[in-house]
């Protein structure tokens, strides 16, 4: 049985929200539009072909996955992108990051091998019809 | 209107399978397990409280989202793991990586000023009382 302490629970918990919310490419061109910054719902609806209300529900996603914050002004409410819960999710797939660079790295060795095994092959071809 | 060509709306799919096969930790949990390399259903529902239908529907989640694949073999069909979609998943995550990067340097600069500062104010502060 996989047991979690409060803290593990914390954590998996951001994970699920942040994964969930990502899953969505709505979701995620929102999020890359306020990279550049803040934007209010009407900024952020201009692109898509949807309705306010229909980004408005995307936006509550986000907000409740803790990847974005709204601002207090009660006509533009500014949405803003919040970098904590994406840094979580980052650091979870670093133990993959680390797995295909080791792969990278013996796929390269395997190819300086076969380069100089080429080489020294083409060296003796040589030598033989001299 | 956002638009996407065929190539975007691929790797847009394979976003979609791949956060959202992440947004369960089970199936998080089975990825780490299929670091070390390749298991079983058996073995993939030893540390886990669920039955093995339980773990196979995750298991299909998985496979459909190609975080894993099968083997051939009729009685086990041993898991693992595969690294292309989290690595699309990493590459859309990079954008945002340099982001806090960039202002993880800035606090650091901030930092440093601030040390600087406190450090002149100590020198005035000494000078002054000698």
């Amino acid at each position: 049985m996989v047991k979690y302490n409060s803290k593990d629970k914390t954590n998996e918990s951001v994970l699920n929200a942040t994964f969930s919310a990502l899953a969505d490419p709505t979701r995620r061109k929102i999020l890359m539009h306020l990279v550049s910054g803040e934007a209010t719902v009407l900024e952020l609806a201009e692109p898509f072909e949807m309705s306010i209300p229909g980004i408005s529900k995307h936006l509550k996603v986000l907000e409740k996955a803790g990847l974005i914050e709204r601002g207090r002004s009660a006509q533009y409410r500014p949405c803003k992108l919040r970098l904590e819960p994406l840094q979580k999710a980052d650091n979870w797939m670093d133990q993959y990051r680390n797995m295909w660079e080791d792969r990278l790295d013996q796929l390269d060795d395997y190819l300086q091998k076969l380069q100089k095994e080429q080489i020294t092959k083409n060296k003796l071809s040589k030598g033989n019809k001299i």
